[in-house]
């Protein structure tokens, strides 16, 4: 099932995605919920993020091959991490699909994707084992995890490397029945395919991820983990379009826009 | 004025604390919101988390004689900050005035108070000037951002040694007009004072925090900014009370229990 916040005639609500249509209903599929009998059609609504997270998770370096080749471009060998270990983003960076991520006026050229898998978390959850880890999930989106490299560099935080506004596309929207072993994550620049990997690839996989954080901490309905990205981005610049498609979800597409 | 989140037998609301009592509100202070004309002791309500921030900010490095103590303690020169830059805490790990801190069960016993002055923002803003910035706050409350030291020096993230769940006691309530310059921070520790400082003598001041951040971000009401601490912690054990007073908001007092 495929679970949209929209904005129609009506305001913002959660909708079901049936193809090109979207099935009106009221409440959240978080709790309770009923189709309203109404429809819309998917390229008549405004698609927004799906949800703000309470807290909002990621797995920091999670690839080995994206490791590989950012400590290539620092000249420096990679560090592959031993545990999986949290990092955060920030709400104030969320966007939807089809929002522009906007560039800071002082940015430099280093703006640079990174196409992820989302994990959105359904059922309140702590101390959960790699066996039942899986149980807390509701469903899976796209993130794209914008980043400005000489920023995350030089800064001693990543607040506006990889948090200032508009840096976190999120969406189009949540699919709840997935095949993670087929998933593969494609990236497009103005329609060319610059990355392609497979999504379940991961140095630490979703279940190690979620039952080590659950040791913890406690895990929310609405909780989102953003599991990294592999490969690497060439220079991103106002104009650039940004598709990321990862199979059985659909595809988050972003413009990128100079700050004015 | 003070506004405190409690639970009473109406359920959870905001209310206006005077004196010993609290004065029942509909609504929020953030939008909308009156008085009912019904009243409560302030010792027969259960005092909640103000708010769970959308965005939770914090000053790393914010008082020099806490960095020259960290460092001390590591034997290493302490790192001043050139430029205020911001962290980030998690939401899950908040809880109120008077619950628990649970020590996890293989922490070290290097588990610290931090003792912190906590910003809570009113309005959306962006690009403030420093002489604008503090136009943007709403009120103060107080923070412990408690720190399991080993895990802040082993980990590559603060997640555990920071976020645990209740290791974010933040209250008791907000306080809408403060001084200050006036301002001291006393820290106790089973009603002995350990840590004393004056609260706005800060390495980067609020207003030129919230100016930065602000140049990349959109501060959103109901977000926090927990200003950093001074001084340095003993070892706290199961057992102990932590107690945080702040001239002219109140005190914030935490037990802390052992993870069973």
């Amino acid at each position: 099932m495929r679970w949209l916040k929209y904005t129609g005639d009506g305001g913002t609500s959660w909708g079901i995605v049936e193809g090109d249509r979207v099935i009106a209903t009221e409440g959240s599929p978080f709790g309770e919920w009923h189709r309203t009998g109404q429809k819309h059609g998917l390229a008549d609504v405004m698609i927004g993020v799906p949800l703000v997270p309470r807290t909002f998770y990621c797995a920091g370096r999670n690839y080995v091959k994206h490791l590989a080749e950012a400590a290539g471009a620092d000249g420096v060998a990679p560090e592959i991490p031993k545990r999986p270990e949290i990092g955060y983003r920030a709400q104030n960076a969320l966007i939807a699909h089809d929002e522009d991520v906007v560039i800071p006026r002082d940015a430099t050229e280093q703006v640079h994707y990174e196409g992820e898998l989302v994990v959105v978390i359904g059922k309140k959850a702590k101390h959960l084992t790699e066996a039942e880890a899986m149980s807390c999930i509701f469903g899976y989106t796209i993130g794209n995890d914008v980043s400005e490299r000489t920023w995350q560099r030089n800064d001693r935080t990543f607040w506006r490397a990889k948090n200032a506004d508009t840096f976190k596309p999120m969406g189009p929207w949540i699919e709840t029945a997935v095949d993670l072993e087929a998933m593969e994550t494609h990236v497009r620049l103005n329609g060319v395919v610059r990355t392609s990997f497979r999504t379940n690839e991961m140095l630490f996989g979703i279940a190690r991820f979620l039952s080590a954080m659950s040791q913890y901490l406690t895990l929310w309905p609405g909780d989102v983990m953003w599991m990294g990205t592999d490969g690497s981005s060439p220079n991103l610049k106002a104009g650039d379009v940004v598709e990321i498609e990862i199979t059985g979800i659909g595809t988050l597409r972003n413009r990128f826009v100079a700050e004015t």
